[in-house]
């Protein structure tokens, strides 16, 4: 019997491959003759950059770059070989920036292209970047810039830093490093389809989170509009308006494609092909619920599984009232791993937590056997 | 499929019968087309008379009795044809008795007597007695008098109430019921094999418990052996000192069979009729513990179950961490069944409690299928 575990990340407590190894061991107690075979998953956002870098045998980088706010941040990424991958919120993320400094007006994404720069200097040529969480709305020109584009008004000077310059944008330089850009594969880990601009876009959308005002809102929809139609990109392409804009620079102008978190990392992790081999599929995270069901990392997990007509179980820190939806999407029975009444801290310890889920695995394969004896 | 169900109940929160058909509705959302048998179980403690009383199509009486120290106290007992089914805490238990109050010097089972005979008045002539959580020590003298023997001094005055009497006792006489109480049947759960005296005995053991101070100790173990000498009992028999020694009362007088609170419940409930033509047999009760597997209700069901070869699963509103130990009593898998991090107040109402039975009974007979197919 093999057993293929894939579990995101219980956050604030236990990251994926080590609740991948906790169920294992529960379930190794259940079936010692069970062959458990341990592999990572994310879903693009948190947590991404170390269940891919750990599980695809890569280490993790630091660099400071330039922070939404201006600011110094230190930023991890992670490096497989070629491969390179980056949370856009370690560079330029909303929790980067206080209350006081939430304006984006101004806030840039040009951490997240020193990041990239980082890494091609040491000779990634493959980028997965997940881009949720972000304080900026400059439509990636931030990035861009670092990345060597010019971005120039009608004089021929550089714009500064932030989506209500682009208002003033009248033409697009691309930089020395161009070439080596095209040379390039990036994926961008991308959950929501809105486009660029309009009611459905960026700053009308995520403005307002990000601290944008009714008024600020109506100035970055008008400059990312300007942006687009300088730069000649597809405005309307699903995604564009992720993270401020910035789906739209990696597609525009890095050729990049923009896929779902959860199938970016399946790809990514080669999960398929441990999946066919599979008996059963674990599968999990901190919290399973109704949204889990509409298309969160665990259940790519079971809809995959599925098509290749696997068996799939699922563990969590907690479920919730709705989260019946799960057995409709593919996970065969899910349980929670709460054995005691506690209190979240003492949920959320790491070792504790992993104690439970190596109980639970085990007593949900010892069911699991019953039934087939 | 049939399945069936036998859960102890959750204290402060399911009695027997809602955990085992909020069990059964899970496993029926599981397997839709299992048959589902929900019967009652109990260990002879707290719960066993709803327990029996509904599982036997009884239903429940209200006397007024004797209580412990003297006030008079409102008893609940069952009646299914023939039988009684009785706690002896109902009458005489500790917790009718303030702290101020415990001197079991005089604390009497008198009630308990009142209650059987209330029983025999209407028809009754089977009595099933649990006789855990007493707050007397008067070997079951108050419910000898209260069922027409006479405890008489050497000067034929009857002995007052409570157990430090027992020293001057001289002589008993049985009274005019003692014919109509030898045709009775009396069933004694009793889950403790003290003897009636000596350092092992009632007083020594629980007295300290029921307030009695050294002093107290001694003169009551030199009481309750007179009263041995006295009737000619056996004051050695396993369990002669449960409940203050009302078990030695109970098998000296009126011919009372001790034994284990699960078995004789199991037996009352034929448990083992239902058993034999089951595929699975799922118990469990609010706590699932090292106690649980040392003899407790749920791993009764589980031996019974094992006997004929059956599968056991088993619920519990918590587990600890030493719970292992279920899974070698029989038990083959068990699940706890809070979802989420919350109150213990809330963990215990019944309706949330009964919702979470349900979600994960559900959830593991899924899984049993599972490994089915």
């Amino acid at each position: 019997m093999k057993i293929v575990f894939a579990i995101d990340s219980f956050k604030g407590s236990l990251c994926s491959l080590d609740a991948g190894r906790a169920a294992a061991e529960g379930a190794k107690r259940a079936i010692p003759d069970a062959e458990c075979v341990v592999r990572p998953l994310a879903d693009g956002g948190e947590g991404t950059v170390q269940a891919l870098a750990g599980g695809m045998g890569g280490e993790l980088r630091r660099v400071e770059v330039v922070g939404p706010a201006g600011k110094p941040a230190l930023a991890t990424y992670g490096v497989a070989g070629e491969t390179a991958v980056m949370e856009m919120a370690q560079a330029s993320g909303i929790t980067l920036v206080s209350g006081a400094e939430r304006n984006p007006l101004y806030t840039t994404t040009r951490g997240v292209g020193e990041m990239i720069a980082d890494a091609m200097a040491h000779g990634c040529r493959r980028f997965v970047v997940g881009i949720g969480g972000s304080a900026t709305n400059d439509g990636g020109a931030g990035m861009l810039q670092a990345l060597g584009f010019r971005l120039l008004d009608a004089s021929g000077s550089e714009l500064p830093c932030g989506g209500a310059a682009l208002a003033r944008l009248a033409r697009i330089e691309r930089g020395p490093d161009a070439e080596k850009l095209a040379g390039c594969e990036f994926r961008i880990a991308c959950d929501v389809t809105n486009p660029l601009c309009g009611p459905n876009g960026a700053s009308a959308v995520f403005g307002p989170q990000k601290g944008a005002t009714p008024e600020m809102v109506s100035a970055l929809d008008a400059a990312l509009a300007r942006f687009a139609q300088v730069s000649g990109g597809d405005a309307a392409f699903p995604g564009s308006g992720a993270a401020g804009g910035l789906g739209f620079a990696f597609r525009t102008f890095l050729g990049a494609e923009l896929k779902s978190g959860v199938d970016i990392v399946l790809e990514e992790t080669r999960l398929e092909d441990y999946v066919k081999s599979a008996d059963v599929v674990v599968t999990g995270e901190g919290r399973l619920d109704a949204q889990t069901a509409m298309g969160k990392a665990p259940c790519g997990v079971a809809r995959l599984a599925k098509r290749h007509g696997k068996k799939v179980l699922a563990f969590s820190g907690c479920v919730t009232d709705d989260a019946a939806a799960l057995n409709q999407c593919g996970i065969d029975a899910f349980f929670p791993i709460l054995r005691e009444v506690t209190t979240l801290e003492r949920a959320l310890d790491g070792k504790y937590a992993a104690a439970n889920l190596a109980a639970t695995a085990e007593q949900a394969f010892r069911c699991f056997r019953l039934g087939a004896h």
